[in-house]
C-alpha cells in the first residue's frame, strides 16, 4: 500500500514503516501539494481543508488523534472512509488521578528534601491530610476519557457521578450515578472533585459558571483536562480567588501562545497568580506509549483495508 | 461499660465517647498509675510494657493501630482478649499511587504557575511523560497494604507482582504474578517500580540490597512506607547518588528525631543532598479519615464485647 503522513505527523513515518513492514510505502509530506489529485490509498493527517479534500484520491483518511474537526469532510470524494484514534484516555485518566490525589496529600507543605533541622521541624509539625477514598467525583462528559478516570478512581473507592448529554443510566460498573448536564446543579453541592473532560460545543461553552462554581463545596477540587471554555473563564477566577473553589489542576487555556506573536497569558485574567492553581501546559496526554499505541492501532486498519476487513473507528462514510 | 484510653491516644477520647454513646464510661490516662490492679472493661494503648501489662484486669485490651510489638502479651492476666484495628492501607495506598503517578509524570519540570513567557516557554519546551500503564509493580509484602496497592494499581493498567514469603499463588483476581522473596532477584530486571510495605523482622531486614537495586532497571522508582531498614542504607543512597535507580519515595527512615537530642538528619548517608529523593515525614497514614475509620471499628468491637459476641482482629488471646 502507498501511505502518506501529511503535516506535523509527517516525522512519524518511520514509526509507521517499522510497523508496517516490507510491502508498503510510507512516504512523509510536510504539507499537501498545491495542485492536482493526491493519490495513494492512505493519507494520514489531522488537517485537510476543503480545497485538499477535493483532490484527494485514497481510500482511507486516518487521523492520527481522536479530533477531526480540522478534515473537511464534505469535500471528500465519494467513497472515501475517515477513521480516527483514541487511546489518549489512558494518559488523560492518570494525570487527572494524579491532580486528585495530589489535592488530597499535600505534600506541597514538607520539603522535599530533610536534613536535620528540616527533618525535626517537619516530624514535629506533621498534619493530617485527605483521602480520596469516601469522596465523590463528579466526570462531566462520560466518553473514553471519562470511563477511564472513573475506573480509576472507583478503585480508590471513590463515588462517581457521571454527568452526561442525556443522563441515560449506563452500567453500574462504570458509575455510581448518572446524571443529565441539565440536572447538574443539583448534584454540586455533594461533590469534592470535579473533572471535565466532555468535548467543547454550543451546549457544554461555559457549562460550569459562577453558579456552578459557587455550589461546589469550598474545598472542592476541579480538574480541567477538555477544553479551557467548559469553564467560564471570569467566574472561574473569582472563584479560585476568593476561595470558594480551593483549587484548580488546569491543562487546557483561554489563550495559547502562536508563532510570530508575543506571548500572551495563558487567560484573560491572572489565574497565574493565585496559589490555588496548578498549571501545566497541555501536556495530559504526551506520552510515547499513546503515540506507540496509536500508530500501531492505524497500522492495523491499514492491514484491514489492505485485507479487505471491516474498518476500525470509522468516523465519516463519504456518500 | 468503663473503657481507659491510656497514653499517646488519650485525646481520642471524646471521639469514642460520641461514638459510643450513653452507657459508657471513657477514661482519658495519659499513663498508668505506677502500682496496683487497673481495673476497666477495656483497654486501649499502643504501648502497655510487662509490668503494666500483669497488673491489668480487662477483657479486653485494643491497640489503637495495627503494630502491636509494644504490647507485652505474655505478661497479661489469662483470659485478656489482644485486638488491632486496620484502615491505613487507604491512605498509604493513596500516597504510594501519588508517588507512581508524580514519577510517571514528572511535572516538577514545568512552573507550577504559567505567566505569558512561562507559558510561551513551558508550550515550546512540553516533552513526553510516561505512563503508568503497562508497567510492571513488584510489591513486596501482600497484606492489607500490599494488597490495597495493588486494587488500585491494577485499575491502571499495571502488571502486578506479588512478593510474599512463601510465595503461594493468591487470586488472579487480585494480581499478575505471586512469587516468594527467594526468588526476588529473577524478577527484579522486568520492574519499574518496586513498593516495600513489608513488616520489618529478621527476614526483610536488608531484603533490598546492593545487588538487587542493581538488578532494577535504572529508570525505576523505589516506594517505601513500610520500614526504612528493609532496604539497605548505604546501598540505596549510593544506587540513587549513581543513578542506578531513578528516583525513591521515602516515607519512613533510619534515624528519627527524639526528645530533647540533637536533630539528626533521617539517614546517615547524605540522601537529603540526591535531587532524586522525595522525602516525607512518615505521613502516609495521617488522615482523620483512619482516625474515624479506627474508632468506629473499636467502638464497634467494643459493642461486639458487650453483646457477648466474637470480637474481631483479634490477634492474641492470654491462655
Amino acid at each position: 500500500m502507498h501511505i502518506q503522513i501529511v503535516g506535523l505527523h509527517a516525522p512519524n513515518a518511520p514509526r509507521l514503516r517499522a510497523l508496517l513492514g516490507p510491502g508498503h510505502e510510507v512516504e512523509a509530506l510536510l504539507a499537501f501539494p498545491d495542485s492536482g489529485a493526491i493519490h495513494s490509498d492512505v493519507v494520514i493527517s489531522n488537517s485537510i481543508g476543503a480545497g485538499e479534500a477535493s483532490r484527494l484520491r485514497s481510500r482511507l483518511v486516518h487521523v492520527p488523534g481522536a479530533g477531526w474537526e480540522q478534515i473537511a469532510c464534505p469535500s471528500l470524494p465519494s467513497g472515501t472512509t475517515v477513521c480516527n484514534v483514541h487511546g489518549h484516555e489512558v494518559p488523560i485518566a492518570e494525570f487527572t488521578l494524579h491532580a486528585i490525589l495530589e489535592h488530597c496529600l499535600r505534600l506541597w507543605q514538607y520539603p522535599a528534601h530533610l536534613d536535620a533541622p528540616a527533618w525535626a521541624q517537619a516530624y514535629a509539625n506533621r498534619s493530617q491530610h485527605e483521602e480520596a477514598h469516601g469522596k465523590t467525583l463528579a466526570i462531566v462528559g462520560f466518553g473514553h476519557i471519562g470511563q477511564e478516570i472513573a475506573r480509576r478512581a472507583r478503585a480508590f473507592g471513590m463515588h462517581v457521578i457521571a454527568v452526561t448529554r442525556s443522563g441515560k443510566k449506563g452500567s453500574a460498573d462504570l458509575a455510581d450515578e448518572f446524571v443529565p448536564a441539565s440536572t447538574l446543579d443539583d448534584v454540586l453541592p455533594r461533590v469534592q472533585c470535579l473533572v471535565i473532560c466532555c468535548p467543547l460545543d454550543d451546549s457544554t461553552r461555559g457549562l460550569i459558571g459562577a453558579r456552578q462554581l459557587a455550589l461546589l463545596p469550598a474545598q472542592s477540587l476541579l480538574v480541567n483536562v477538555a477544553r479551557a471554555e467548559v469553564v467560564d473563564e471570569q467566574a472561574l477566577y473569582e472563584a479560585l480567588r476568593d476561595k470558594a473553589l480551593a483549587r484548580a489542576v488546569l491543562d487546557v487555556w483561554y489563550q495559547y501562545p502562536k508563532k510570530d506573536q508575543a506571548p500572551v497569558n495563558p487567560s484573560r485574567w491572572p489565574l497565574h497568580e493565585l496559589p490555588n492553581v496548578r498549571a501545566t501546559p497541555h501536556i495530559s496526554a504526551m506520552t510515547p506509549a499513546l503515540l506507540d499505541r496509536r500508530y500501531r492501532f492505524m497500522a492495523q486498519n491499514i492491514g484491514r483495508l489492505q485485507q479487505g476487513q471491516p474498518l476500525l473507528n470509522v468516523i465519516y462514510q463519504a456518500p
